[in-house]
């Protein structure tokens, strides 16, 4: 059905970290692909000519405006959609709940709504999160994607609704779209407005003041979460693309536990420098499950992925990541 | 808490059908009440000061415009709120969804917004509805409110994602929020817009043509529903205003189910009338649940409801109604 030696993938979100992992893994497979790779306020960090086998084009564009959004897809004719852009942040979405919810509702909205309107035959892989399970029993980890949803964020509860409507929208108008379930990631060219980037921002920065002892400012550290490699998770995508089953959800995740202390401890000693940490309340969420593990089995029997890359090679990429953008400018 | 000599209620949707039931409950009261109604294409059928003890002033305002949503609750200053206004049709939510979802969610967060942002202290009473739970099994009828939320419509999408943020608006920022899943109404006023409403209009139409045999077009009739008068479900929202418990949801329903054919067999005994029925293929549904039936056992534990009005007297005032409406104007 999906003809791989014509792959026309229409990216959201081309500027975060995802999508630049993904473009990557799309040049590694020696088949030619085309990109439109959609941004709004900041122009990725590569150039679209940057990748063999890839052949990227990059436009600016507000989700929010569904007559553009119905344009642009429209004139590329996409095969394949991957949903990345959304405001992501958590922390955000508690701050400006409402902001955060309806902005990211309305886009999801207008992406479907344009696949059902024009009848174009395209797969899109819808991007949800792990947040949607809200509070869990740790009797029930790790989490199956038929766990029950009861969002505790607002962020959370609009990737309900963006899971719902994909079940709706493929049993009803017969849209092509999965949805998936991530939980955390980490990798290169992550940000600090997430924890692991910013922590690895914070330790880099102090290093190159040539401080022996860091200190970190620091959240909820005794949180367990389900890191998986940025690698891993985009080459999940990927298969997703290829074999997975419309309408069906699939969680994207390590099914292994990491408490951030823990994850700070290896930076320790893969540093060589001692770190103490300092909370602060700010970073404190109102809500928050202690313990968050997926299973990735749904995913693995359909794809046969699992995760290659571990804990320990990711922050060495991360740190190493860090370390090169913090040099000088003159370096 | 709850000062019933003061009770000033900011209502939406005040033309509806429900919205004039509630007026005119309030007015039995024989209590002061003060209402600022909102309506946005058309005024109420109903006078400002057509009901004893109810001050009513009626706004036109466009929800979606949250600017003038926080001006109008900030002059009022209501200690109620009770968000009737909705894009309520399950039909039309398959023809537009994106519409339907979106500006139903956006209403029900620029209200919620302005709850958590002026911080005045105010009960908010969430209209939802049995759309929430999706597919069910029959063995799980009657439901309560803790089975599992799979919405099928996107106006049942929409409506669990309002389930939800009352939730989090609840637990994370203190608001005080009841969500009803409210099921099917019937009783006086109910225009064509909804089955019973379309039949008994097309009954009345043909009785006044002098027809002794009524042909009644329909959608599928012998599905099961849980019709409550309004009359009824008024008075529990009353009693929610009251007695509910905050962040919780409560099923307003009969525990009774009906299928549609049983109900026109009655309004044929009712009118003395024939009745043929004709299926329209238009008003066929792409997914809907057999039977629906709703428990309301913790409704009646909280606040002491339970359904009064049978479905013979509903029908018989709802017959009566279009009765009046259809006479000559010159009558």
């Amino acid at each position: 059905m999906y003809n791989r030696t014509s792959m026309k993938i229409f990216i959201t979100g081309i500027s975060g970290f995802v999508a630049r992992h993904l473009i990557e893994f799309l040049s590694s497979l020696n088949t030619p692909v085309e990109v439109l790779g959609i941004y709004n306020q900041h122009l990725p960090a590569f150039n679209e000519n940057e990748f063999l086998n890839v052949k990227c084009k990059f436009v600016q564009l507000n989700l929010l405006d569904k007559e553009k959004v119905t344009k642009a897809i429209l004139n590329f004719n996409p095969n394949y959609l991957i949903h990345l852009a959304a405001k992501s942040s958590v922390a955000l979405s508690w701050q400006r709940p409402g902001e955060i919810v309806s902005e990211n509702s309305q886009i999801f909205i207008n992406l479907i709504e344009t696949l059902r309107e024009t009848s174009i035959s395209c797969r899109m892989l819808s991007i949800g999160s792990a947040e949607e399970y809200g509070h869990i029993k740790n009797s029930s980890l790790p989490l199956l994607e038929t766990f029950p949803c009861l969002p505790v964020s607002p962020y959370g509860a609009a990737r309900v609704l963006q899971n719902n409507l994909v079940g709706i929208y493929t049993h009803n108008y017969g849209l092509d779209l999965i949805h998936t379930r991530s939980f955390n990631h980490i990798g290169p060219y992550q940000n600090e407005n997430f924890a692991i980037g910013s922590f690895l921002k914070q330790i880099t920065t102090q290093k190159k003041q040539g401080k022996k002892e860091v200190t970190l400012v620091v959240g909820d550290i005794d949180v367990i979460r389900d890191f998986t490699d940025v690698r891993d998770v985009v080459r999940a995508y990927y298969l997703l693309l290829q074999k997975g089953i419309k309408g069906e959800t699939y969680n994207v995740c390590s099914n292994h536990g990491y408490k951030l202390r823990e994850i700070i401890d290896t930076c320790s000693k893969l540093t060589g420098l001692q770190i103490k940490t300092v909370a602060n309340a700010n970073n404190l969420r109102p809500s928050e499950n202690k313990e968050l593990i997926g299973s990735y089995e749904k995913l693995n029997k359909e794809t046969g992925w699992y995760p290659k890359i571990d804990m320990k090679t990711s922050l060495t990429d991360l740190l190493s990541y860090w370390d090169h953008k913090m040099l000088p400018v003159n370096a």
